[in-house]
């Protein structure tokens, strides 16, 4: 049996596997990415369910167009606008969670051996999307203000079949950070000069817990070189599968065909119950909720980390999103760590998969949405006597 | 902006956009593949939706397993085992229907100018799927028991770099016949002897309306190189996008690692609605109900074609799933066709997308299940009306 050259680079997403070791009740995982079940607007789903069953029943379970269903795809464009991103509906593709957008962002643009520019570190479900299209990859230098720009420029001149930037310019995964206006700015004067596509990943750009909204890249793009992806995984609920894609007409109908071939539609019944959803409910309350409850949940691992963790972890207070990342000593590797760690029942995520070319051993993500207050408290603390011992 | 090679070969699905044409309500469409919505369960629908929210909503509403949900992929081992096929639910990966499963295999398998072997005709959706990963194909003459087993042989030994041979052997789509059992037998030992994979895509297996129930090739496979591809999407509802593959251990681990990369997991909300479904209702009496009606329309679309089409135009009765295959004389260009009857407001498929290689151009698939018994004596009348004009 032989398979595909991309067979060779593809291995299980070192998250997946760890996720299902910390599926076990008894542990406290700070590994996912996942919200707060609790949280969930069950009941107002069970509403909506029975709305669109009752009302859309047959057209719910029947196929439809590729491109997505309309209403839901208006209320996406408003939900961009809250971005200061001004689109329409026909520039809206729906997909499959937005690692689905990502997905079909290599299979668009990369042949074996293209560039693709990151972050370093970055979201490691692109990195894997990409990978299985036999890019290489080039990291990024980032500070607090986003990638450094000379180092991106002389990238891209070392780099002629580069072709795109792969950025999450909010509350980045996994470093949390969030890039300044200015090189927001710079970045499109970039792309610009140099032709390239800009894909911009936002999966948690509405959970901001302090400090001023800036604007989508998206919204600065003055050619039509910016792809962005949103997701409703983060503010709503990640089992309907729900994300999009936003581009420019003749680059959108490449995401369409190739979303015809790959699934040829997302779910009309998720689709359906999201839009009644968006309809009848508040997103931006609930949106408000999550907030409160995450920024409590925050500012508790911040806290008990500082009282915690080791002097030698460094680690910024991100302005939003889901994650809080660690850098430890250069002699500590957080793989073996991670073995002590279930051992306490206690997990998080080691940061070398998030790093396509290095192998940097001494970082870890940790996930401050998923646990309540009690859990947070007593995870972080076992976390930090282990941080203890191994310093 | 560049693109991948790949997107040269790529244009939009010529049953996606005649879809889109025919959708206007007062055309007659006999294009789609689609199932007929009056006979959705819609009201035990309600009741499990409000279960699944009611009991499981939280659960329905997070991430899951990328594998998929395991009462369901329980339930999908029973359908199976319907079709002759005895396997664990571990063998089985949930997927965004079985378009999912095809896009899946090309990109497991196929390197650019890599050879997939089909029947000739094939489906348009597999064709599109597989040619997004830059292969060839080889179109292999097929008779009334399935593909001519000497064309195949010959195919494989001229084309070295063959990867896999991808047949629907039940009710094929578009042409309507299904492989003898003998056939069956042939072709696995003939893909044994050369040590390549098959893709057995099975979407209307459970839709026969008359005849013996045929083993699945999966189930005579001795070496575990056949991959089958099963849906919900014809038995059950599409707008769910609920399909699987079945393969051996390793091999599907290759499929559960794509699954990953493109969308994480199938909707966690539609596989438990599905699940509680198969556990509360009984999905064979829901078959039977479809196959009363469709072989009714089966039925009537036949008689209809034999009063109103010219004697020039061949067809055969297929002995299940959801089309009537016609062959019409050389001079008919039933693209060409196509624009008249759209005039006339009914609708078809025409035959050329269905053959990778040629430019077949006096063929159209017609489809019997979406149309209620009215519309199908009326179109089909019309349709008779513009292919006399045509002798």
């Amino acid at each position: 049996m032989k398979f595909s050259r991309r067979m060779k680079n593809m291995k299980a997403s070192e998250i997946r596997e760890i996720l299902k070791l910390t599926q076990r009740p008894e542990i406290i995982s700070f590994a996912g990415g996942l919200p707060a079940p609790e949280l969930f607007p069950v009941e107002q789903m069970a509403k909506v369910s029975q709305k669109v069953i009752s009302t859309i029943g047959r057209e719910a379970l029947q196929y439809s167009t590729t491109e997505g269903y309309d209403p839901l795809r208006k209320h996406i464009v408003d939900r961009m606008s809250k971005m200061s991103i001004e689109t329409t509906y026909e520039n809206i593709l729906v997909t499959s969670g937005s690692q689905q957008g990502l997905e079909f962002s290599g299979k668009i643009f990369l042949d074996p051996d293209d560039i693709v520019i990151c972050e370093s570190p970055s979201y490691l479900g692109a990195i894997n999307a990409f990978k299985s299209y036999e890019c290489q990859f080039r990291e990024i230098q980032t500070d607090e203000h986003g990638m450094i720009m000379s180092h991106l420029e002389e990238t891209i001149k070392e780099n002629p079949n580069t072709k795109f930037i792969y950025v999450i310019p909010d509350f980045q995964n996994p470093s949390g950070r969030t890039w300044s206006l200015e090189r927001r700015q710079k970045l499109i004067e970039i792309a610009n000069k140099y032709d390239l596509v800009i894909v911009e990943d936002n999966p948690y750009g509405e959970l901001r817990y302090e400090g001023e909204h800036l604007p989508a890249v998206k919204s600065l793009d003055t050619e039509g070189r910016v792809v962005f992806l949103g997701t409703f995984s983060k503010t709503f609920a990640p089992g309907l599968r729900i994300g999009w894609v936003c581009a420019e007409d003749e680059l959108l109908n490449k995401y369409i065909m190739i979303k015809q071939g790959s699934d040829l539609q997302t779910s009309s019944m998720s689709q359906r119950e999201l839009a009644v959803y968006l309809e009848d409910y508040s997103l931006d309350e609930h949106i408000e909720k999550l907030i409160g409850v995450y920024k409590t949940r925050r500012n508790l691992m911040i806290d008990t980390m500082k009282s915690t963790f080791p002097k030698e972890a460094r680690y910024i207070v991100p302005e939003g999103g889901l994650f809080i990342w660690v850098e430890l000593p250069e002699h500590i590797d957080t793989k073996e760590l991670m073995v002590k760690a279930v051992e306490e029942k206690v997990a998080f995520v080691p940061g070398g998969s998030f790093f396509p070319n290095s192998d940097t051993k001494n970082t870890m993500r940790l996930n401050f949405s998923n646990m309540n207050e009690e859990n947070i408290v007593e995870g972080i603390t076992r976390l930090g006597k282990l941080l203890n011992n191994e310093m």
